[in-house]
Formats: structure tokens, sequence, C-alpha cells
């Protein structure tokens, strides 16, 4: 089983000297939320994570969920593990008080949903569909739901799962088949099948409250006739109480590559009693709400368990030797493999990556904040505009990068890494759902390109591109060099940008074909400018922290000098057009 | 379960027009090795793979082998799926007339390699050792050893292993601690635990034959002492019969991420009967003979199961209707996913990089032959020479590519990738192993810049740069372009290259951290090659298949604009040095 100890020091690190948003800073309601709070809730989530929810990994993935007379059963441990987890209050962590949250910004809950990340993912599902739900309908619903359904989803009692795809329309929503027919007392009755629902069912809570987008009889095809409702495991009495079953149950759940302990379900509705939320025929405006939150969390699980699989994999070419190297004092015998160049290399590669990532992560939790609750709402047109448009960054990057880094923790573990005993090949294997769901690395990439680029609001790429710009200048003599590289990566990401927005007007396939790679060299480049704000701090406050920030230093350096240069490529690379590949002729 | 075509068109188009290496046309051996009945092979090898061998990847996934009371089981249906194999005469087709085989060269038993690990990887592995243990005992031992124990490995009723790794050493063999002590006649007693041995038990076959590495009571430590042992589950009697059990026995099976189907296993060595294989303390090259054809197996490995993946891809790409393309015509409804850009780059990133592997791997077969037989000694050199050369390459870059392939092929499904129906996410996790064996890939990396660029009989690598170079001239107006883009490749690949062999010599450190990534361009200006070579034919035959060409022109005209310009990026970020990597210090 891998070892994980959370990355406390370098959170603390990152909410301490790099809260640095103006606009965030001017949130009153998180003027509390001091370093020493933010210190004993991380501290704390490393005690859990670390000791109760660690080992629920490998049992789930030795002990799958199951599907027995209809009931489906989590993996041993997990009962209790989700009981004490709700009883420390974790699902309320980043929820409204009004509800019983603890109303802790994302600032603070997405370390929460690393660490989580790191110690089981498969655990983590079940509670994190229940905020995704959670915030959509605290957006969305009338009060009186708010009130009725809230508390019990805030304090973990009750779960909450969202359901979208159905057998012919993962990607392309606007083919659903669900329906629902509006009753005389203004409820509805839902109808249809949806697959691949994470958590759909467990034995974990009371009640699961699905939210479901489905269409009422007379809307119109496609994407424009499509509502949401919320439709529970169990019908709620007016007191709040639970009662009768309602018509939803699970037709089978998918065995899959990883994730095990997560129960990806086939839920049948017939005809189910529905709420509707929000407005008729909007229901995917209100979804994607909750959806776009949820990319940014699944770009936190790569990073998270990036760094469990970077942790055991630094740990483990410490323990292991393995041949001589070029410097070896050593007259017999071999030398530990983390004094080979080529193993350092791999773990400078994940390390870097980690490290930039989680900076940038912790940039848009604050940019997240800002686009929910400035009172300006000009301000906070801009902050969810950058919010929008790096969602599919981070969630595809982090994904992609997830894949490499337990990949390469695979080739340092070797033959050991590839059996299951020292749990490397699990992190492997359960990672790889990132790239695919809550839309496929390829249906991000086209979000970003087509949709995200320039919206009603602007060119909303060239505003981000300026504000990185604007941090390319320094007198710091040190920090002259990691900018000069930035500024030239810089600018082949502009030349791209102006090719890709032109191709958008002109020829959209030539954009299609080149989203992906526009996606990467973005991602290269944002993950440099985090890096950058780092390393201004670092160099600012050097004496404070030698060790601490000459490490920092010089993963930075190995970021500029090995990683960022592939920007470049997918640059060149993508911008051959697609005439040759829109006319190949597959037989 | 994935469906699998073999591609003998693409296969007789290689036979057919691309055996054009004189020396191994010269080979008197092959004279008879003709057109027609290669076809002939191939079409017989097409049908037992899909028909017979294909079901067995599945049942052996679903039930993986197990080791009951210390016997081995191998999944159902193996064993009498192995029976056909050997009676149609499989494990023979490679093997000397002298011992019951067929002698068919390297460049059509590559093929059937290729469609054997399509089919299933796992059912290929228990006789693909044994093609191993026999090139390795007909080149090394005596004819009394031959004449004893290789008729009935040709036939298939022994199989052969090969023992390397101990708990402690896995690339460092020198580390090894097994004993052999010679006996009063002649013979030895092997002691000793060997882990990670493929096919080390099973029940398909009469006895197993395994090739073991030992030390010799007096012999030195490090490799400069290790012996090769045969060692055989059974001691043969001087009849040929099979005698008493030998003091080997299987101590457990791993329990691995793929190949479930494949027995892996820990062999207990007590006082087990040996007999010594060629020269003592010789034993690693002996071994080594071997393994470098088995490396390059491996490369066919992740080519075959490219080849699957693919096959598989693209017929999903044609069923399954997602999103509206660019150009969509239909006013409801959605597109084939085939009609979008992205999903058609995929497509054609795989099928570019596997046509393009096996025009290179068909030019290796070529090389390969020539090195074990041809007359001259000076033209045997050379092309063993290049072969030793190549070997680390086509391991390493195909393993690799196989994983980019199945990884491709499981965003082209989505959902249904990543779910156990279809079996994309089988192949993913099978291929996985094949960066791992036989030799990490970072192994592979070391050992070409270390060893294989510049040997004792000269630059080999400059001799291969300069047989590309040559290439490089046509007055085809056609052709020009892909030449012209070769040579800027090829440019950079010789740069990369005096860089690389001035870091050997001066800093290794630097060489070191640089390998893999010089590993890569190499591989990336290989294929380009092979592809100008199959570009050269389609060209001028043209108007012979119209169709078959264009197919293949279109499919180069991909990997020249968007593979083989990722050369350079390797490039780039390899030659940052490494002082920033040695002088790290992880925490």
């Amino acid at each position: 089983m891998p070892n994980y100890t959370a990355p406390v020091e370098d959170m603390m690190f990152l909410f301490d000297k790099l809260r640095n948003n103006k606009n965030y800073n001017d949130l009153e309601k998180y003027k509390e939320v001091n370093s020493e709070l933010v210190k004993d809730i991380l501290e704390e989530a490393a005690k859990i994570n670390q000791n109760l929810i660690l080992p629920l990994a490998k049992s789930g993935d030795e002990n799958p969920t199951v599907l027995e007379n209809g009931v489906v059963r989590t993996p041993p441990g997990y009962k209790e593990a989700y009981s004490k987890y709700i009883e420390d209050g974790w699902t309320s962590l980043s929820c409204d008080p009004k509800y019983g949250g603890q109303g802790m910004p994302k600032t603070v809950s997405a370390f929460f949903d690393e660490m989580l990340s790191s110690a089981s993912l498969s655990f983590k599902l079940y509670s994190e569909l229940s905020i995704g739900a959670y915030n959509c309908i605290s957006h969305h619903a009338t009060d009186q739901i708010k009130e009725k359904y809230l508390p019990k989803m805030v304090e973990g009692k009750w779960s909450g799962t969202m359901c979208l795809t159905e057998p012919v329309c993962g990607t392309d929503l606007g083919l659903l088949k669900t329906k629902a027919i509006e009753q005389s007392d203004g409820t509805f009755k839902l109808s249809g099948q949806k697959i691949f629902i994470t958590s759909g069912d467990q034995d974990l809570t009371e009640n699961i409250i699905h939210l479901v987008i489905a269409r009422v009889a007379d809307s119109p095809a496609g994407t424009k006739g499509i509502s949401l409702f919320l439709v529970p495991k169990f019908v709620v009495n007016e007191d709040g109480s639970i009662g009768a079953r309602n018509g939803v149950s699970t037709g089978s759940i998918e065995s899959k590559m990883g994730i095990k302990g997560s129960a990806t379900c086939v839920l049948n509705f017939d005809d189910a009693t529905g709420y509707m939320i929000g407005l008729k025929n909007k229901g995917l405006n209100a979804m994607f709400t909750m959806m776009n939150l949820e990319r940014i969390v699944v770009g936190i699980q790569g990073l998270g368990i990036s760094e469990i699989a970077y942790q055991n994999s630094l740990s483990y070419a410490k323990e292991r030797k393995q041949g001589k190297t070029n410097n070896t004092k050593s007259t017999n015998g071999a030398d530990f493999i983390i004094e080979h160049a080529d193993i350092r290399k791999s773990l400078l590669n994940m390390k870097s990556i980690i490290e930039g990532e989680r900076a940038l992560c912790f940039w848009l939790s604050q940019q997240t904040e800002v686009s929910l609750y400035h009172p300006d709402e000009k301000i906070k047109q801009e902050a969810s505009d950058l919010v929008s448009l790096m969602t599919p960054v981070v969630k595809t990057m982090f994904s992609d990068m997830g894949m490499e880094i337990t990949s390469e923790a695979m080739q340092v573990h070797g033959g050991y890494g590839y059996t299951k005993d020292q749990g490397i090949e699990q992190l492997y294997r359960d990672n790889r759902i990132t790239p695919i769901y809550e839309g496929t690395n390829s249906i991000q990439a086209a979000d970003l390109v087509f949709r995200k680029l320039v919206n009603k609001n602007g060119d909303i790429i060239d505003k981000y591109l300026e504000l990185i710009k604007n941090d390319c200048s320094t007198e710091n003599e040190k920090l002259k060099p990691f900018i000069k590289e930035l500024k030239t990566h810089l600018e082949i990401l502009s030349t791209f940008t102006v090719w890709i927005k032109e191709k958008v007007q002109n020829s959209k396939d030539d954009a299609s074909a080149a989203c992906n790679d526009y996606l990467k060299a973005l991602g290269f480049v944002s993950i440099a400018h985090a890096w950058i704000k780092v390393l201004e701090v670092s160099f600012k406050d050097y004496e404070q922290n030698k060790e601490f920030y000459e490490d920092k230093i010089q993963t930075a350096n190995f970021y500029f000098k090995r990683v960022l240069p592939r920007a470049e490529s997918h640059f060149k690379t993508a911008t051959s057009g697609s005439d040759y590949i829109m006319n190949f002729k597959f037989s």
C-alpha cells in the first residue's frame, strides 16, 4: 500500500504567501479565515486522510462495490469511515453556514479535495458529487427546496448525484430521451435510463438526491428543451422525514479498470417523482454551474493522485539499489537509484509539475471565490470569465499530467510497479478515468477553443495573456532568466492564439484538429506563470526559510528548462492545418 | 471483446515490395521463401489468431492463472488452444529444420509475432520465451544437448524460460546470488531464487527447460562471474524420456495489472540439477544473444497491441454518433464521431505510427537475418551492429507508442473505454508491461547511448545516419516535400548525436539525463526513414493499386506533419544539461 503524507507545508506556503488577489482579500465573508484556522483544518484533514481514508483505497480495489438484489454494497470499511467522516464534518467544509456548513472558501476546500484524492479517489466520489448537487441546488432551487434538502446533504446524511449521460448521449446531451410529465400538483413523473452515474446508489447515506436532466413532454428537441429535476431516492415528507421509495432503481453497476470502490450505476427512472429546479428548458445552464466547478475538482483529483505517486516514487528511489551511477564511489554493489540522472529527472519532472499545478490551482481558487461572491458585478464577471477559461485547462492538464506522473512512478518501480503489492499500478488505473469523465479531454479542448477564448463579454484569452505579460518584468536579477523563458513561450502562445482565433472564424476544422495542442500549450504557460509568482516570493523571502525556498527555486528551474519548452512542439505540429486530416479516406 | 483482422495486405506489401536488402536476398537458405508461400502462411496465421487465440485474451483476463497446491493452472481454454497451436506447428515456424522447424526467416516470423500479440499477449508469452531459449541453446550449447532438448522444444511439447531476475537484481545482474556447485559428473547443483519468471510454470507442456544464470562457487563477484545453465523441470533421461522431478518449485505467482493469463513466477531452485551452457563465467554473453532478439519481440508486442487498438477505435468511430461536426449537413441528431477532426487526428496518429513501425521492423528483420546467417563475416558484423543499435530503439519506441495508442483508443471510446465490456482497457493494461520487462525503457535508452552508438567496431550511429542520408535525394517531385522534412529532422538528430557522443566522453550525467529523449528523437527519425522507403514504392507503383498507395501516401503525410516534428522537442529539452538535476537536494 502506498504511503502518504499530506503536503501541508506547501499548502500553507500558498495560503500565507500567495493569497494576493485583492478582490479575494476584499471578500467580507472570509476575513476570519486566517492562517491559524486554516493550518488547524489542514492538519486535521491530513490526519483523517492519512489514517482513516488511505487504507480504503486498497480495500475498494480488492473488493469492488457490488450490486446484490438491487442494493449497492460499498467495499469493507467504507461505511465506518464515512460515518466518522461526516461526524467530523468534512462534507460541510465549503457549504453555507446557513445550512450547517463551515463556509470555507475554495482556497481551503481545494486543498482538502487534493488530500482526499491522494488518499482514495473511490471514497472521495461518494461525497464529491454531493457537493456538486449542493452547489446546484443552492444556486438554482427555491428556498423551500433548499431548506428541505440542503441541511441533510451538508451534514452528509443524504448524498447527491448528477444524472446526465444516457446510452446514446454522453458528450451530446441534446440527444437525451428521459421524459418528464407534469402532474396536476406541479410535480413531474420522470421515466428513462441514465448511465455512468457516479455514486448512483450506495449504502452509506439514508437518502440520495438525484439531479436529473430530462425533457418535459412539450419541450423542443435538442439542448434547448432540457430541464433539471430533483429526484430523491426516497420521497421526503413535508416534515422532512423519509417517505416512500421513489421510482428509481439500479439496473446494474459498471465493471471498470479502476476506481473500483466507486459505484458507477445504470439508473432506471420509472414514473419517479421529481421537482423542477430553475426554469423550464434552462436545465443545462443550471447543470453547467455545477459541471464547471466539478471539472476543476477532476483536475484536482489528477493533482492529488500525482502527489501520492510522487511521494512513493521518491521513497522507493531512496531505498532501492540498482546499477552504478556515473560518479559512483562504491567499488562493489550498486547505488541507490535516486543517484541515477535519469531517475532524478523523472522525479523532478513529477515534482515540478505537481507544485506548479498546485500554485495555479490556488490562484484559480481565489478567482472562483471572487466569481461567486464579489459584490461588484463587473469584478465578479471578469473573475467568472477567467474561471470559465481555465476550467477546461485545469481539468485536462492535471488529469493528463496525472497519467504521465503515475506512469513515471510505475517506471521508477520497474516490475514492482506493475504488480499489485506496492499499489502504484492502482494509482495509474484510478487516475485513468480523470481524462474521460465530466467531459473527455477532447471535449474540454473544444470547449476552450470554441467557447471560452472569446465570449459575449469579450476577448477573455487576451485579458489572460495580458495578465501574464504584466508579470513579465522584474528588477530581480535572479528572476530574470525565468521571466525570459516565460516571455519566449508567451510569445509562442500568443502567436498560436491569434492563429486559432482566426481559424475558429474561418476554418473550424483546422481549429478542431489543433485544440488539444492549444490547450496543452496554454496549460504549460499557465503553470509557468504560477511558478513565477512562487519564485517572486522565494527570492524575496529567501532568508526566512532558505531550505524551503531553495527547493522551490531549483524545482522551478527544472520546470522552465525541461517542461515548459514542450509548449512549442504543440504549437508547431498543430498549425499544420487539417485538410489532409479531413480528406483522409478511412477504409 | 475487441475484433481483429490480421493486416495481411500490409504485411504482404512489405514482403513483396520492401524486401530490398541485397544481403538478405543473397541468403541461400531463404531462396524458396517466396511470396506465395508467405501469403499462405500469413493467411493460415490470420485464421488461427482471429478464431482460436483472440477469445483467450478475455478468458485470461477474467480468470487469471492460479497457483494451486504448487501447480500453475492456466486460464480456461488455454490448454486446448495450445494443443491445436503446436499441432499446427506454430512453435516451429522460425526454428531450424534440423530439429523439426520450418526454417522461416524473421521477415515472416515477425509478422506472426505481431498477429499473436494482437490476439493475446498472455497466451503468446507461453511460447515466446521458448523461442528465446531455443535460440540460446542452438547458439551456445553442445550438439549433445541440442539433440536432446531442441526437437521437443521446437515441437512445442516442452517449453523454455529465461531465469535472470532475483529479488535484489533486475537491471543489475552483477548482484545475483544464485549459486551453482559443480558435481563429480560435470553437472551442477543450483540453489537460489528467481523472480518475475514469465511462464516459469504452466500446465501446457510436458516439461519446462529453464535457462538460468548463476554463479559457480569459485567465480568472481559481479557480471564477470556469471555462468549459464540449463535446468529442466523434469530431468530428462538418456533416451530422451522424462525422468524425476528436478529441484525447481514455484513459490508464488504475481498478481499483476495486466497480462493476467500469463504466469509470472517466483521459482525456487533447491539443489536443482543443471548443465552448463557455453563457457564458464561467460553466461551473460550467451544470455544476451537471446535477450536482444527477445527485446525486438517486445517491441513487436507493442506494435501488435497498437494494431488491434486502432482497428477497434476505427470501427467504433464509424458506429458511434455524438455531437455535430463543423461541416454537418444534418439538421438534427449527431454525426458519426469519425467525422470529427479531433477523432480523425487520433486515428491517423495511431495508423501512421503503426504502419511506420511495421515497415521499420521489416527492415530490421532483414538486417537480423543477415546478422545471423550471412557468409561474409564483415557484412554479418555490420548488420549485427545495426541490429544492436536499433534493438533498444524498437523495444522502447514501439512499447511507449503502444501506450500512447491504447490510451488514444480509450479516449475515442470515452466511458466505454474505461469499462470492461469493449476490452479496450485490457489492451491498455496488457501493453503497460512492455515498457518495463526485458529491461525498462530507461535501461534501453542508457544501453543505446552508452553502448550502442559507438562500439569496438566503430561509430555505428554515424553509419546509420549516413544510410538515412543516402536515401535523402530524389528526382520525384512528389517525394521531395517528404525528403525535405526528413532532412530537417536528420540534421537535428545529427546535432543531437554529436552532442550526446561528446557528453558520453566528458559529462556522463548530461548524457544519462538526455538518453530517453535521444532515443525518442532517433526513433521518430527512423520511422520517418522507413516511411520514405514505403513512399518510394507508393509513388513508383501508384497506378498498380491506387487506393492502397494513396492511403499510404496520405498516412505518411500525417506522420511527417504531425508526428515527426516531435523529435525536435526532445532535442531541445534534453540538451539543457544535468547539473541542476544532479545537484538537486531531494528532501
